[in-house]
């Protein structure tokens, strides 16, 4: 046996499998276990829906998030508002912020922020089409949504500088400060910091 | 949106993944957002792979094992020792023994063990067929290798009565002990008592 398995089907199975993020070689291997004694429909429609996902997806041509059609349910929907746009980094951020149910505008997936020393810049970033959005008047208001981190630092000031010409645009930021249920021993001085200088009224 | 995300492709394929074992829904979403950046070469080659072993994977009509032809690579093998079988639960087992580098007989893979409170009998697993393989006198030895359990004790028992009429044939079990590395003090008393009780010659 020059193998570790006693079969090449299984093998590659694995190996696939492992390849995935957060899956090692024994995950894989569990997952190839339980594929067996699945029934066969059940396999198809895995496999299926993972190459559908990967073949038949789409993008909104509007605010870039992952749609079914040429323009995403929220880009076309009447009960949003249409004035204000949310920029987020990736998909997963749209996810994050519908799932509060705090939101009801649109938003702009950028696919990224600007990081030099991940060789991205302005120009790998759906930037233009956001300036392009705001353009015409309808939009009032453009809230940047990017992480608290040097790069999307670095991405909100080249949005504002690129927005800075449209005329009557309100531009704002997430709120930064304490989590809800943080204790204040435990919470990093920055945080803190930024919370007592941006305190707001007790009501 | 009266669904989580905006995507029937994207909710389809995190809820088949978020079915299989130890992958919650979150960790579903992790894989569905890293398929949408594979290649789609690869992510052709993952859900064949999957597919292809649920569809192709064969067992080795000898040993129970599974293979990629009608016999497989173990049991077809001269360089092992056709007269000792190893008798086992599942093909992980057979992986497990194998990886010791340790063994270099066949094996018997029975499917699982008889347990009354999981519906399993002795007409459930490949008892039959390792009976018809100690016939003939070529296997010299069956080592006994299921777990310690009562339905491993109970399986033993079974099929150490099943194979009572074959003569000459050496039935061994697994030797009990200590783990290697095992602090006496941690040891269960159970394991402990057997280890003193079995104890062997110091080298």
């Amino acid at each position: 046996m020059d193998r570790q398995y006693s079969s090449d089907l299984f093998e590659r199975a694995v190996d696939e499998l492992a390849k995935l993020p957060g899956v090692g070689r024994k995950s894989a291997l569990r997952l190839v276990l339980h594929t067996l004694r699945m029934d066969v429909e059940a396999v198809d429609r895995l496999a299926g829906a993972i190459r559908s996902l990967r073949h038949d997806v789409r993008y909104c041509k509007v605010c870039h998030n992952i749609s079914e059609d040429e323009v995403c349910e929220i880009c076309r929907s009447n009960n949003r508002d249409h004035s204000t746009i949310c920029v987020v980094e990736n998909i997963q951020d749209v996810m994050a912020i519908e799932a509060t149910n705090q939101y009801n505008g649109l938003y702009h997936v950028l696919g990224g922020v600007i990081s030099p020393m991940d060789g991205v810049g302005p120009g790998d970033l759906n930037i233009n089409s956001l300036v392009e959005r705001t353009e015409g008047g309808r939009v009032s208001e453009v809230i940047l949504a990017l992480s608290s981190t040097m790069e999307g630092d670095t991405t909100n000031y080249f949005i504002s500088r690129k927005l800075a010409k449209t005329e009557g645009l309100r531009l704002t930021v997430l709120a930064r400060g304490m989590s809800v249920n943080d204790e204040l021993q435990y919470t990093d001085e920055m945080t803190l910091g930024r919370s007592i200088v941006n305190r707001v009224e007790y009501r």
